[in-house]
């Protein structure tokens, strides 16, 4: 069942590089086409809990629109990539920020960088007839009170058909795995005894889901 | 249940650069401790099965000697892993090796490189109790009759329970989760049409598993 995606979903792809202010804070260059790195279901820690930053580890909050499909799929279209969505989830793409710039300089996998347990952050699933436009959703996140990300969907720079289309040219995506489509600007580092608080909210400002969690 | 982990399993780690020829064919550097990826579940094809090759895609052979985990772990000591395995499978690793070469160089994730549909062909789950001595196992691979790689397990850089250490110090591992181990030397492109046949053998030759399977 894809409402209990956290305990049965069996693959997270994530999207990098899909906003271009972010992009530039951390001096990347544009992608032609999506590209995507896997995380296993074992980072996911649900809302009230802890992300546990192994020591020696700069670790930084990616906040991100998650997709969680419904139905399984190869070589979806665009045209069919909404069918295959049964709902959105809010989510942080905890990343390993200095283990992930020494693996990019030696050409090695971004898989340690992305998978410590804890480095999913996760909020409920919100079904797909609840949300009336994924590319006009705001999201945020304050680190202790204070504003760090705040940006919109409208600003992807793959719209979600496409990352669909993508991903599932190359893996099929099954019922239950959750597709992380990027992270606006504004990321940086969360530290030992950091509340953070994310926020999925409609264009009026209506809360949609939100993520407490502690470091 | 370990002995269905094709089916129920979530997630494949892949160790690179486990054996020293198969570093030096490729001129890669030994590492200074394990490192792994990760390949998504939905790459699994069984024996007699097919491995699709996407066009553009050079797609090598690395057949791997795999761990089911059989109970869940974290920071698992060395002195423990074994009892975290439940059994072992002959296994391939396949990989976009073009592909590999291009994100290596711009430091992007290997996920794609490695995941694609049928990227992982599988053997029987072999129960801990069939095989002595893990680590003096022959692998071997034949393309079309001809033998192109023929190493033994008594060649791992890191041996298995390194191999446990080192992965779940970073992320739980689960039952059914199966940790690719590395390939010998020998590596090299599977071309559509082509009839691959892969023996994992005890050291007096005798046959603990085969895969079979066609591109
Ligand atoms: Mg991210
Ligand atoms: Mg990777
Ligand atoms: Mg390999």
């Amino acid at each position: 069942m894809a409402s209990s995606f956290i305990r049965t979903g069996k693959k997270i792809v994530a999207i990098g590089r899909n906003y271009s202010e972010h992009i530039k804070e951390l001096s990347n260059t544009a992608p032609k086409e999506p590209f995507f790195f896997l995380k296993p279901t074992t980072s996911y820690v649900s809302t009230g809990g802890q992300v546990e930053i192994p020591s020696g580890i700069i670790a930084h909050h990616e906040v991100e629109l998650g997709l969680v499909i419904g139905k399984p799929g190869r070589d979806i279209s665009q045209a069919n990539a909404e069918s295959h969505i049964a709902g959105y989830a809010l989510a942080v793409d905890m990343t390993a920020r200095n283990l992930q710039d020494r693996v990019k300089k030696s050409g090695l996998p971004w898989s340690a960088a992305k998978g410590f347990d804890t480095f999913t952050p996760i909020g409920s699933f919100i079904p797909k007839e609840t949300i009336k436009d994924p590319h006009d959703l705001r999201l945020s996140l304050k680190i202790n009170g204070a504003l760090k990300q705040n940006g919109t969907t409208a600003d992807m720079i793959f719209r979600i058909p496409r990352l669909i289309e993508h991903i599932s040219s190359i893996m099929t995506l099954e019922e239950g795995d959750l597709v992380l489509t990027g992270t606006p600007s504004g990321v940086g580092p969360v530290v030992a005894g950091d509340k953070v608080e994310c926020l999925l909210a409609d264009p009026s400002g209506k809360e949609l889901d939100s993520i407490v969690f502690t470091a």
